[in-house]
């Protein structure tokens, strides 16, 4: 979870921190907001606080939903009970929707009004900006890219329906398809093992392994369908990539790549557009959470 | 195709007229602009004038790409040579994007905030409303939500991608269905004749002939599996269905609903939300010019 507070006057710099595995322990919104307050200026006025947390979670009111792994933040009026404790408007919203936006505002996608973030991870998550805006939704779920229905009859993904995009290309769909095919007597470099990750099947790619590159390969070329499929929605003038798993390169990109200008419908969509990686890293979260203030307080 | 002069004093109603099969007969520019002089109002300034057509076209630019039936149009300065012509601003957009944004303003969306209109037809077309805005994109091809893929294997789209939502439940594509699965020898009182359309499928259906009915249950599995996808996406509070097909009722929304109910991951996303027809009918297209040109000039 993340929390930046920003002051008004002058665009000054934002006071911001990250505070580690708050939802997975008790006390979390006491030692939140004593996280808060350790960042609190000493001179000037505060004009609101930006938060950041994974979802499901509805910005509109600033309540978490159902994070996983710690019922005491089920339906929890979260940015209410910061807002009341500070005398300070504060704002929520979910870790990808900010990464997006701090992507928008401060990193790869600067000067871009139509930006598609995505986040291939453990998950698939997503930031969309419309027209300078960020994509909320009416409940503040929209978004949520990594559950496109990619293939009906897909396998499930880790939300329990079918045949979504983070049920092919995400980490945890990499691994599962190469513990799949082992089982199914695939020779590998890999051996079947419940604690294999990505980056172990990264690696056996990279020394040449065929059933770990197949597996990059068609998580690359799933992801070249979602992303076709997203670009026909929304048609952005850039697509920037996050997360652990997309920093292996052209072991997903090229396959992604080559399967995305496949299956763009119209030649148009590709005209300029730009592809690249997310460059803010770890502090995306926390620097989307500034920009959510500042967006919402009208600065920006 | 369809003009719409705005009068600006005191929102006046506005003089709008439809055209039709201008794309398809020669000297179409001609024709455009002695309708709107039909038109043009006595003794007021008309402040914009708003334009809608079939895409592929670029509302930023007013140019149409590559309209069918008619290279006359091919890459043609459409709305800067009506604004050259009459000194007057003029916007293009098209009838998908048109229709969803007059549903918004005067028809069936209105009061909300974001809206989902798609118009199932002899194609599959959609608008989208993202708080209060028009969704346009970058080149201006958004919300082509029938090029959606579905299935990447699927039966190939009427524009040659293989998989669409288009190529699963417009009227053509359940007319395809059904002359396949007749030729396989499936029993119907359907006989094989290229001229079979969506409407006599459905009237089969309304007999109680099982085939027909088979055509539009998967046909709304499929729309259904397609819009939970959109509300995934998009999180609007409203869904709205034009189109011919979309007359037929129950026959393909019923599986259409239950189909989105099986296939929407959260269940948020259906909390409050609103699915029903367009009422604006053929109207829609040319008062959604009208409410594009006051967006355009700033004052919806």
């Amino acid at each position: 979870m993340r929390a930046a507070c920003y002051t008004h006057e002058k665009l000054k710099p934002i006071k911001q921190k990250k505070i580690p595995t708050l939802a997975s322990k008790p006390g979390g919104l006491e030692r939140l907001k004593s996280v808060i307050e350790d960042v609190w200026p000493q001179t000037e006025a505060v004009a609101a606080i930006g938060l950041g947390s994974p979802g499901p979670l509805d910005p509109h009111s600033g309540y978490l939903l159902a994070p996983p792994n710690n019922p005491e933040w089920h339906n929890f009026p979260l940015a209410p009970s910061i807002e009341k404790h500070f005398s300070v408007k504060t704002y929520l919203d979910n870790d990808a929707n900010l990464a997006g936006l701090a992507e928008y505002r401060f990193g790869a996608g600067k000067g871009h009004h139509h930006v598609l973030y995505i986040t291939v991870s453990t998950g698939i998550g997503a930031g969309v900006i419309i027209d300078d805006r960020l994509l909320q939704g009416y409940h503040g779920l929209a978004a949520e890219l990594g559950h496109s229905i990619i293939d009906p009859d897909g396998p499930p993904c880790s939300c329990g329906f079918n045949g979504h995009l983070e049920a092919f290309s995400s980490g945890p769909a990499i691994v599962k398809y190469v513990l799949g095919e082992l089982e199914a007597g695939i020779g590998s470099v890999l051996k079947r093992d419940s604690s294999m990750t990505a980056r172990d099947v990264a690696e056996a790619a990279q020394q040449g392994d065929a059933l770990a590159i197949k597996a990059y390969q068609r998580a690359g070329e799933y992801l070249g369908i979602g992303v076709a499929s997203f670009l026909h929605a929304f048609d952005p003038s850039i697509v920037i990539f996050g997360g652990g798993v997309s920093q292996v390169g052209g072991l997903l990109f090229d396959p992604f790549e080559a399967s995305l200008r496949k299956r763009v419908f119209h030649p148009r969509y590709l005209e300029g557009l730009v592809i690249t990686r997310a460059n803010l890293g770890d502090d995306a979260g926390l620097l989307g959470a500034r920009a959510l203030a500042e967006m919402k307080i009208g600065l920006k």
